[in-house]
């Protein structure tokens, strides 16, 4: 049922993740027009009320609010290169990189890029945590609408910031099962199963999320003072770490990572300083 | 002052981390025998009332209860193997490997084997997690007494198991710590501050470690349906990761080593499985 107050929004790209987005705007009663390269793929939306646009170029016609999700940046730049984009706000919520979201946002039109932090079967909910960044001013036009999505969070005008969050949100989300998995292996070796070893994995990742924001103000200050333990002191542990991944037969790479960091700060003159002072080694290139 | 009721208690090795221990033992009111190598290290707890043994023979005869907190195992094997342990049960605080702790525990003696995950000056309090392995007996006629230490935690009869866990602890605490560092030097490339990305990560950290109960189910199942998402999709947004990194001119070693583990599970097969497939690429070695 379309509410005739809610603003019409035109969904292109219908994979599993634009077809839960535009069938979360249908839910919400916005008038909805979808498009896809293979037509058969918007069926069940049509059924549910959506109109299915003849043409790309029409569906673009159609709402002042556009919504794109597609496989990647080639398909985003031969959208917007080839059609009228006059009327509408393009949200691209294509995966990518900074760089090709700050290149398609180079092109003109009013445009918003997005990560969305989610699943499909989440959208709708607020547990969907969508990224936007973009000119402010096309955000707030359209922020109520957005928010049928999930979580919306505006980032800034940089259009490359929602990608660069997505990609440390991801880089956090597999440190932390890496991590897990590693202390996994570890138990395992003595006969402790997963489900065991879980709760104390889970304390320990939590515990250690809440020091960040504490641990960023020595990093915004580059000041790095050994408050709690010194680099040197932790490199200790790290070599136990090492030595008990290897003797237990389990892979070491990730512990001889962090070892390996750590190492290059002391070597670098940092061992009396605290973890944080490790900042200088991730904003340092390293060739593979 | 005694509490001619408790337990009372030698301390061996008076570190920071030693004098650390002695000092809540004092506080909480047991006769409490020190002894250090170096004895001018005793002259505070002295002060506060410990008794300083006139040798190590002499320490280890004077309480029921020993705690051992030295540089090194080596010092642990000298201990044991030089001196009658007949009287006490001996608590080695040590830093070392889950072998060296299983080692001392054949060498006799009532043993139970430790691990302190905390900084000296939270000793005394609910935070200071001590973490011990070694028969239930001698943990259980001593849990009263070291439970003014922190919060101590048995974790089986296996005298390895302290030294594992603390290891995977660690293991998880600087994998949060560099996924943290590894965001917060992408978001540096646009002009992001760490006090501004923190709580971000935080989040993250926070909900991914809510989801290792769940996952550790498929792990000790061994089946690993994508319920959420598929690793080959997982490998995708890796690509982006290693790409954002790489292009921003920021270290990729970490968002490589995340792909490498992810692309060999692929390659076995276990591309549409879920992450924690992945576990069998963290129990087989891999020589660096």
């Amino acid at each position: 049922m379309n509410d005739r107050t809610a603003t019409p929004v035109t969904i292109i790209g219908l994979g599993l993740m634009g077809q839960a987005l535009a069938g979360a705007f249908l839910k919400a009663g916005h008038p909805t027009t979808v498009w896809n390269r293979t037509a058969a793929k918007a069926e069940q939306l049509v059924a549910g009320g959506a109109r299915l646009a003849p043409t790309v170029g029409d569906a673009l016609q159609a709402s002042p609010l556009t919504i794109v999700c597609v496989t990647d940046y080639g398909a985003v730049h031969e959208l917007i290169s080839e059609n009228d984009l006059e009327g509408t706000t393009l949200i691209n919520l294509t995966s990518g990189t900074s760089a090709q979201a700050r290149e398609a946002a180079e092109r003109g039109a009013r445009y918003l890029d997005g990560a969305i932090m989610a699943i499909p079967p989440a959208i709708g909910t607020a547990e969907a945590v969508i990224l936007l960044s973009g000119p402010h001013a096309d955000f707030a036009e359209h922020e109520q609408a957005l928010g049928v999505l999930g979580t919306v969070t505006y980032l800034g005008a940089d259009p490359g910031l929602a990608s660069l969050y997505d990609a440390a949100g991801l880089a956090m989300m597999w440190s932390v099962l890496n991590a897990w998995l590693q202390g996994t292996a570890l138990l395992r070796t003595a006969g402790v199963d997963a489900a065991t070893f879980a709760p104390f994995a889970r304390e320990i990742a939590t515990g250690v999320a809440g020091w960040l924001p504490g641990y960023a103000e020595q990093v915004d200050r580059g000041a790095f003072p050994a408050e709690v333990s010194a680099l040197e002191t932790d490199a200790r542990a790290m070599a136990h770490l090492v030595e008990e991944s290897e003797a237990a037969g389990v892979n070491a790479e990730l512990p001889r990572l962090i070892k390996t960091l750590a190492d290059r700060a002391i070597a670098a003159g940092h061992g009396g300083e605290q973890y944080p002072v490790l900042i200088e080694e991730f904003v340092t290139s390293r060739d593979g």
